[in-house]
């Protein structure tokens, strides 16, 4: 009898009709033998509603120890419902909110983090016969108030649950079936993955591929968890997200992402000496805007170099605006500054022992006239910065370049 | 400065805009001096919309430990949004859950009883000068599970509070401003009494003049909590509900209530002997069922009595059911059934020295034709079962027939 962890997100949970093909579902898992403890989010829309009324009655500086109180009640009517639906369908079930279980986190309240998930309670539960409901999204503090994970916090409730509970599988019901080699919507040849590495779903969810939040697949990664991705509406095994070890034959690129979160600042004409790129970063770090690509050219003068850095789109404003601040200091000629532009990323563990992959990715893209902006690299991605407009013509010609494409 | 405990009802915390019209009203108390604790119910249609899913959800033999999970839920989102714009107008609060407190109840899910409201975080709160927002309705039973009061629970909530913390006084905010001396949509005459004491408040209270809910009446009775009911939308000071050493001039008679919750069972034809009576309310007790007035009439060949009592009108089906199980028993000739009755009520401190009270309600009766179907006493109280198409009429006769009529 293996025990599985299964989570279900807001649209699984939408309505009462999708609670109860929620529990039928769980009934079948049962049937099969499994253990099940649940951990759900609440009804689609209802965090986003609660979230408004707290901007809307708190204004912009408002207590996140009570953003939480107020946000957390969503999980709170979902597990009670999940559990009466559960019992509806003859089937022993209790929910446990984040400080009956409890779910321990630090104070950092909207964007709390897990210390411990204490399991005794929950595992003396399921020893019964019970099938645990647990809120996503919620945890207690030291305190005993009440915290929040942030969003997309549900999906590192399950994970750290499977773990504290040593569970066989994380399964994650979503609205898709899993995790493909490219977003179908805009690349019609994507298929989806059996299997994929931990860190090549971890590069996916941070670029933009939205099926599970990264902090999940970090901790899945750190604790051993095996995730398993699933749609909630359509019966299928989904994807699993595994250690490399479990995935016998690699691809060299296992999905193209892209994010078009991303802006693009040129700082033109900056004296080029030394430590002149810590006096630009420092002012950024402090008003904590994250800095991904930096390209650094000199100038044809030799005396000044042009720089080019991202940051996320909803950050350029306050970018601009604090390098503005240190203009005489940095002593810059101009700034420019270009929204439109996209990251595209190849991803997949087995570029670690093959070359080429970066030829094949920037002769793609030259062949279609594709003008690359700016680079970074790590073990298993290579990632270009490229005009918005090209995005769909980029994803699918890496796409059949790199023969991900469907047969 | 006075410590006061002020309760606001779903319908003063409906919408966003009356919550901050509650936070206003919080300030102008703390602002002439006082320390304030609030106690809050759900926006009002919250709590009936999660009733209905856990109904709908759970079938009729939900489970109501799930059921408290849900429920409570809508009095989370109300202390939240009412710290939050407390904030706003520059007063420091801090909401509180009723595990949070604790308020300790007994495990009867659905309908707990405090045990112990623990005040020590409270108070300490209160002392570095911040408002107290508790959630209305809730505890947290002695296995950490979410506990509500029952309907109305919001009322005890405040009261418990008070009494917890010694508090001056317990406002109540609704959505009338006091106490009438009748239902004012009945009778254009009544009007608000500046005091009533505990007993009277505790029959009108059940008596159907929903203004406070009995049990919270009987608590602050037994600790000695000073209520006092006002409008949360018209500034008053309405009425305060006191010990009766407090009122001076006393009423011999300080309101008509009635109820429309009755329905009237006769067994015609039961056989005369000593215990009978004992039989036939023996199964109603099995049931749970509330038997109130008793009328028992010897018949006129001297060997059979009919029996006349009234039960709520939403138990009647369940009554007669029951009394048909055991008719071999019983050895009744038959049942008589009617729920077209209304139960008026003359209550008074005062009567209890004054002699004649009982004989104006009857004459009062009399001179409009109104026939008196069955009668119950207590020493503040009488009370008689009629027709219930001459509610109106005898409601506004008896108000004039005992000075109350408003000048």
């Amino acid at each position: 009898m293996a025990l599985v962890v299964q989570k279900f997100g807001g649209t699984s949970v939408a309505d009462l009709e999708r609670i109860r093909t929620v529990a039928a579902r769980i009934k079948r898992s049962r049937e099969e033998g499994d253990q099940i403890a649940v951990v759900v989010s609440a009804m689609a829309g209802t965090t986003n509603q609660l979230v408004d009324w707290v901007t809307e009655i708190g204004g912009p500086h408002y207590d996140h120890a009570e953003y939480d109180v107020v946000v957390a009640s969503g999980e709170q009517v979902t597990v009670g419902l999940l559990a009466l639906a559960l019992h509806a369908q003859g089937l022993p079930a209790r929910s446990f909110l984040g400080w009956q279980a409890p779910v321990r986190t630090d104070g950092t309240h909207g964007r709390a983090r897990i210390a411990v998930l204490e399991a005794a309670r929950l595992r003396a539960c399921l020893e019964r016969g019970d099938i645990v409901v647990l809120a996503g999204f919620q945890g207690v503090s030291a305190d005993d108030r009440v915290t929040t994970l942030g969003r997309g916090g549900s999906d590192t409730s399950a994970v750290a649950l499977a773990a504290a509970l040593g569970a066989e599988r994380c399964d994650i019901f979503t609205d898709v079936d899993g995790v493909y080699t490219s977003d179908p919507r805009i690349v019609a040849k994507a298929h989806r993955l059996d299997r994929v590495t931990y860190e090549e779903m971890l590069e996916m969810a941070s670029l933009g591929a939205k099926v599970l939040e990264t902090r999940s697949v970090a901790l899945a990664m750190q604790s051993g968890v095996r995730i398993q991705v699933l749609s909630s509406f359509v019966d299928g095994t989904g994807t699993l997200v595994v250690d490399e070890d479990e995935i016998v034959e690699k691809q060299i690129v296992s999905g193209i992402a892209y994010s078009r979160d991303e802006a693009k600042i040129t700082l033109i004409g900056v004296p080029d000496r030394p430590g002149v790129a810590a006096t630009i970063f420092g002012p950024l770090a402090e008003a904590n805007i994250n800095v991904d690509m930096i390209v650094q050219s000199v100038s044809a003068d030799g005396e000044t170099a042009d720089l080019t850095f991202t940051v996320g789109r909803g950050d350029l404003a306050r970018t601009t605006g604090a390098l503005e601040a240190v203009r005489d200091q940095l002593g810059y000629r101009e700034i420019a500054t270009d929204g439109e532009v996209v990251k595209v990323s190849v991803i997949g563990v087995g570029m670690r022992s093959h070359a080429g992959t970066a030829h094949t990715m920037f002769s793609t893209l030259a062949e279609r006239g594709i003008n690359i902006q700016a680079i970074s690299t790590s073990e298993i991605k290579i990632s270009v910065l490229i005009d918005e407009a090209y995005t769909e013509l980029a994803l699918r010609a890496l796409h059949t370049a790199y023969g991900l494409d469907a047969t």
